[in-house]
């Protein structure tokens, strides 16, 4: 199975902070802090809880860049 | 001057390919491949060219996580 | 494997359209025409092509409701 | 008055959650679940709830494809 | 009709670039250029061409603040 | 330091309301009303407040047209 989003960043998560609707999830990405906003829902379906090593998606037209 | 955008990858521009409407920007992070897709007049406004150290930003709600 | 992202509709591909750097994905789920706009190299990458079976996907926060 | 984002889903409301922010939207589409997380103002802007018929938006950029 | 979208300019188309999967639309909203990518299809879809009158709409999700 | 985002608003905060994980940051553009959902973490770091001079910025990708 292949997903079209461009960017996997292997990751390991940090804390997971879930509100009513969106969650936080902070996670370590090679020493820099990445931070997804995903439903709760996501959280609990994917059972998400520190430690977890998982992968960060992002579409490449999601991704600007600064210089 | 700070942006709310939570995640920052400092990278090195690889590869810069320009098409009408839209530019493909390969970046490398710490080994790991980042590809964002943005305008083609945001590449000439930011004369992004291989070699460029750059910041890739995404917006936390733009992050998705595979488990 | 589980991905964080809630929308997953189970489509075919009709026609597939490469520009330099964006290509247009149109696929028919229930009698519905849906269109993504991915990377070429995505679709070299995931060998895209009519009569493929596929899965679209959709973050929560990407989908606005009209009524 | 025409919209240009390509996916337009015809769906019926099934839940509405709020949060402080940020709301969910669950739907019901040709008995795939469908979910939007919009912000709370929307929901009583368009005073959404159970039981609605209503179309869910998705601009082409943000469909991915999996395979 | 409501779209749950919580911004919306109105603006006047500019300048079209067409692409072969996406196009540029630039438009100006009171002195400021506005600069939306979308499918060459929905530019066809909807006939854009520059002088008409339209609003620009994005997702409360999708803006970032900088200060 | 330039960032590729084409759509820079300057605008006025007229108010901060913060969730667990997402906040709600109104501006006023010009005379319009403008919304960005943003996690309450950016709305720390950067100190927003009302009355604060900022600038709303939006992807290109992320803009849609109505017509």
């Amino acid at each position: 199975m292949k997903i079209s989003g461009r960017n996997k960043l292997e990751a390991t998560v940090k804390e997971v902070v879930k509100g009513t609707v969106m969650a936080k999830i902070v996670m370590d990405y090679k020493g820099t802090e990445l931070v997804a906003a995903i439903t709760t829902d996501s959280v609990e379906d994917l059972d998400l809880k520190p430690g977890d090593k998982v992968t960060a998606l992002v579409k490449a037209t999601e991704m600007m860049v600064i210089k």
